[in-house]
């Protein structure tokens, strides 16, 4: 189905990402406009074809849809409050990275207002939008959601997770900090084996296969949380995963053992309140509830 | 090429994983003798064609190549050091799992008795033993390691990482210090979603694809830290990656903060150090020179 290229769009913010949001559209075939509070930023857009203007009003004005990447929650205020009598009977996406709560409170501003509203968590760099590796995640009006669908497909894969406006922030919060966890415990993994002479880049070639194989074991902890027993069958025990030995490994190499420490507490934890036989997922109640 | 069957093979140390190592060589058609301290764990591979015998003595006269795997190192100079003698002369392959310090320390007792020797630690749970996703990481004897090449490949992948036979053993827990810290972050993130009423499963469905994508990231922090210059082009800066965010969106949703503030820690650290504007692969030096 091709894209209903009829509607207007209007984009605020032109950073890095807002530029490569507003490309997208502008490549589609959509009447963009585009605004940013410090002038230039429009300049590359305007020569492929987007109109630049010089205030938000104008900016509302000329879009149904009002799309808002900016520096932070309160840039979003600053903003659009001056202008919020223009947006209502609009439709609002705001795609600037807050806190679930702060996504909740736009929301819930937007329905006072009588705007349509949708927010979204952006899970890539600004030069992925548009290809395969981007996806974006969703929250907020289910309506506003599948209207706008095709487009919002142009940036890269959309999810969408409910009509609480802080799921999407929220699910984005959780994959952001999976990751950031996971980049620290493979840089542990380099700092154990460099003092021994290998290469941080020797190590990368056996490491990124064998951690993307080892996230094939999300689903089963998964199942466990879920089921709420971790006491399964087949499951490594957590007597069993007592990081001792890595955590001495990593003194013996003179390196610090903050990071595969922190998995050892919290394993460690579960053990001496008495959940030793159970099963690896049990460290979530380590987390769940802090020590 | 086939696989020279006329080796004969001893195997010490019938637990799960010692079995799954002993019926792939009996599989394989080689002359195959097991031996375990408690009886009667060879049944089943006496059934298959294994030759069970009851002391270490004749294990270790009936092969050219000796593969132990036991408990632990204690465990290795229990049984081995009363044959030294008769090992004198043969090849032991010891698949124990050690730390890199032992290893080394039965190379060199292997060395003083004139025995042949390869460490090896094994990737993989004994059920995936013979098959695709099986890896073992091998260091010790090069000459050892290609004369039993094909043998090894029985088991899964073999990998060699050089004459150090602490090595292999140093690989194997660092990669493991970076699955037990993946898994950490996952249920991390986990925890975080799962008050807003999603399921640990909904979340693992796009958990497993996003961090499997995000190991590609590894390779390129790789080449930063073997370069040992942190302020590359294009790289993400650690002002920019301060997780206070992320810390705070755990507080919000009542979990403890330790896994995520651990990474929080190792990058204000080297904030504070005056490293804010380079890249995020920095926080090694954290991980080395802990504070």
């Amino acid at each position: 189905m091709a894209v209903d290229i009829s509607v207007q769009v209007s984009v605020l913010g032109l950073g890095e990402m807002g530029r490569a949001l507003a490309e997208a559209l502008v490549k589609a075939g959509h009447g963009t406009t585009v605004w940013n509070r410090t002038p230039g930023r429009a300049d590359g857009l305007v020569a492929q074809g987007a109109h630049a203007v010089g205030t938000v009003g104008e900016a509302v004005r000329a879009g149904d849809l009002v799309i808002v990447c900016l520096l932070d929650h309160a840039s979003v205020h600053e903003v659009l409050d001056p202008v919020v009598g223009e947006l209502a009977g609009r439709t609002l996406i705001n795609l600037t990275t807050t806190s679930p709560a702060q996504a909740r409170e736009s929301a819930e501003w937007a329905a006072r207002a009588g705007i349509a509203y949708l927010d979204g968590g952006i899970m890539a760099r600004p030069q992925m939008i548009g290809g395969p590796g981007a996806s974006i995640l969703y929250s907020g009006s289910g309506e506003v959601f599948d209207t706008y669908r095709e487009l919002l497909d142009l940036w890269g894969t959309s999810v969408y997770f409910g009509e609480d406006a802080g799921l999407a922030c929220l699910y984005d919060l959780a994959l952001l900090s999976g990751m950031y966890v996971m980049f620290a415990g493979f840089l542990h993994g380099v700092a154990m084996v460099t003092p021994a002479g290998v290469t941080a880049r020797q190590f990368a070639a056996l490491a990124t296969p064998f951690l993307a194989a080892m996230t094939g074991g999300f689903e089963g902890f998964a199942e466990v949380v879920d089921g709420g027993d971790y006491t399964v069958e087949g499951q490594q025990s957590l007597f069993f995963s007592q990081l001792g030995d890595l955590v001495d490994a990593s003194s013996d190499q003179g390196i610090g053992t903050e990071v595969i420490g922190m998995v050892e507490a919290l394993i460690q934890r579960q053990i001496e309140a008495g959940h030793g036989e159970e099963g690896f997922a049990r460290i979530i109640e380590s987390i769940r509830q802090p020590g």
